[in-house]
């Protein structure tokens, strides 16, 4: 269901959510605009316009799906090392839309040139053009449906019009918002850092599994700072941070064709060059930038479809991290796991099952299971001090569940994160078109 | 819930079923019994016991999982060329239960050898012993709680005395109703073939995903004949009719500890000599047997957890079978496609989704896909006679669902077989002991 802005602007959600930014302001350098295109029967902010009007440098990470939609094809052809705008619309996906579906692209962003020109050479500061290749797109939403090009094209004027150079706090919450489909929760996340003793901000939103119509479910998550870092740097950090953070989460397994995480760095603050992610001077900004990622992928995980729990999963002491991933996922991935969560069931017998299914080698007689505090697995033996009361317990009353698998084999480890499998999830994505 | 078998043998299910397998008699040389080991609180037949008096050859695939149970290790490390017996029980698994698992195996084949050599001395047309090597067993239930030796070990004297040479039909539903855990049907399929003009039955049982107490999902499958046939070409005749029947099966994608399927040969035919399986003579056999493995091995997918509806995946025209086993999964196992079915929505942006996210590259434009009779996607492209609400009544009045992915690639298929997935699904697996 769409959320009602204007509701929930003044509701006691985002007020608490406000708290917990309420040192968000601006980033030079972004400037930030949404709108209803009205793309959803009942009107909501659908369109989203980020403008940076001195271009920025920027990466992307996309779907490892072999069939994408046509957005991410456009962005894949970009040739520009710099970026001026980047829209996002939440009602179509632009998947399986054909040529029509990559012309409909062509032309909103010549719109979006012809605009933001005038614009650019309006305000004196700014006098240069913005081309077409300098725009990239984010889309989620309903497949194979007719890409709404004139609806989102008539929107343009109105929101480059709505630009403000220096915003108030509230327009990333409308950008959180904007960018939402079923999410029940907008998701921002925010960092300050240094590089060589300059302040630097980080900034995040991201929207997580959700369903139009209903349809895929897809993660869109967008990163901004005003750092001075060039596109091989950026693409770097964000290729190292994101398998520990959006490469780290499962909701049920399943990948959309518009899957999308990008990185912009406007340049405003004057930082010593940066020119190996191994510069000392770096440390502060890649961990950091892991926070806000790990921040956002977890709220990705926690507001996931029909979620009534947050589990943690820790695959320590691998040989491999591979072998550690892939065990940490066929756990995050089992429905017989997760479906034990939502009913508050500590059935470890279902965790043994999904180590056992992997193509990875395990010593059982090395192998240690804790449930939160509990050892329930110690070197391949039911622990003595195990009691399955006190799990039920845990299980009942811990909302964050955490697993704890010890190979004892090596030293390589991986997190994964994930939600419990409730009946809710069958409602929104069986019951809701019915 | 358990089965109440006095019940059941009088309902009119059992009856309509009986009307399935009017010709099940009995297969020469295998003999069986049940009987009630008050594993479960309610009593119900929870250990079937097959008795071959003359010794069977036999052939066994078992799960991949590399977490097994100990009567899996038991059964691997059985020397002797023929089988005698085979104990299954259902009510616990016999996993993670350490050196005293193994150990009350032992126990009980020692009494099963015991027991036997006893009858069979009597009855002097089969004086030979059994021997603790010629035994194997079945297991499937809770992981983890101490394996009952005592209480199965007691009631081996009365499976032994149980036994008849020659038994009427509905032991064999006996034996299927005696294996199911939270099944829902009994699961038999019967037929006969030829070798060499020599008329040759093959009959089988199996049981499907079901929880005990609750816990894993098990597939157990046994198979019968009376032919005169070695290991060997058991072994090869098994494992290449496994991969096209219950290795093309998936409920949730979870493997357990205890899946096991086997064939057992009595060689009561005098059949003639087969050294190969690419024999023209065991042509008709290898189709009998393919279709009583495919048989059960559907009826574990139609009576999956809260399935009310059966699906059938079709890839065909892959470079290779191996891409187009990883499609099939992928969609069989795909939460989103699975939910869709369940809520009668031809979701079809799903399936591509789920094509999408394997590692097999695909030609989007020669892609086609129908459901059921429709053509949704031809050569990338919406087909122009689709129309969505024919689709709609299809996947509603249909419990058996269609779905036919063409990749235009090559020229290998594949088949897998799945269910939806229903809330019902979420009841068994998370409520079913809150």
């Amino acid at each position: 269901m769409p959320i009602n802005f204007k509701n929930f602007i003044n509701s006691q959600a985002l007020k608490s959510k406000m708290n917990d930014f309420q040192d968000l302001d601006h980033i030079e350098g972004v400037s930030i605009s949404t709108i209803s295109a009205n793309l959803y029967e009942k009107p909501r902010d659908d369109v989203v316009m980020f403008y940076f009007r001195d271009g920025a440098n920027y990466a992307s990470v996309y779907t490892k799906s072999k069939i994408v939609s046509e957005n991410i094809k456009w962005n894949r052809n970009i040739k520009s090392k710099k970026i001026k705008s980047l829209l996002i619309n939440t009602r179509n996906a632009n998947t399986f839309t054909g040529p029509d579906g990559y012309k409909g692209l062509k032309e909103i962003a010549e719109e979006i040139s012809l605009k933001l020109s005038k614009k650019q050479i309006e305000d004196e500061a700014h006098p240069t053009k913005v081309s077409v290749d300098e725009i990239i797109f984010g889309c989620t939403g309903t497949i194979g449906e007719k890409f709404p090009t004139q609806k989102i094209k008539e929107n343009i004027s109105e929101l480059v019009n709505k630009i403000n150079y220096i915003q108030n706090k509230y327009i990333w919450m409308k950008a959180a918002l904007g960018i939402m489909t079923t999410d029940l929760k907008p998701k921002l996340a925010m960092e300050e850092c240094e590089i060589g003793n300059k302040k630097i901000k980080i900034y995040g939103i991201a929207k997580g599994s959700g369903m139009i119509f209903p349809n895929m479910a897809t993660t869109l998550g967008y990163v901004f700072t005003d750092a001075d870092l060039s596109n091989d740097i950026l693409n770097k950090l964000l290729k190292k941070n994101i398998e520990t953070t959006f490469n780290a989460i499962t909701c049920d397994g399943d990948t959309s064709t518009n899957d999308m995480v990008s990185i912009f760095s406007t340049g405003k603050v004057n930082n010593t060059n940066i020119k190996n992610i191994n510069d000392k001077k770096i440390k502060s900004f890649d961990e950091a930038l892991h926070l806000v990622l790990l921040n956002l992928a977890k709220r990705v995980v926690a507001d996931g479809e029909g979620a009534s729990k947050f589990i943690t999963i820790n695959v320590l002491k691998s040989k491999t991290e591979e072998g550690a991933k892939k065990i940490a996922f066929s756990i995050a991935n089992s429905p017989l796991v997760k479906t034990a969560v939502a009913g508050n069931d500590p059935n470890w017998g279902r965790i043994i099952m999904a180590i056992g299914k992997t193509d990875i080698n395990i010593e059982i007689n090395k192998l240690s299971i804790k449930l939160g505090p509990m050892k329930i697995i110690e070197k391949g033996q039911l622990s003595k001090n195990y009691i399955e009361d006190d799990a039920k317990v845990y299980m009942k009353e811990e909302k964050n569940i955490n697993i704890d698998i010890d190979l004892n084999l090596g030293k390589k480890n991986f997190t994964a994160y994930t939600m419990d499998l409730t009946k809710k999830y069958i409602e929104i994505n069986a019951d809701y078109r019915s």
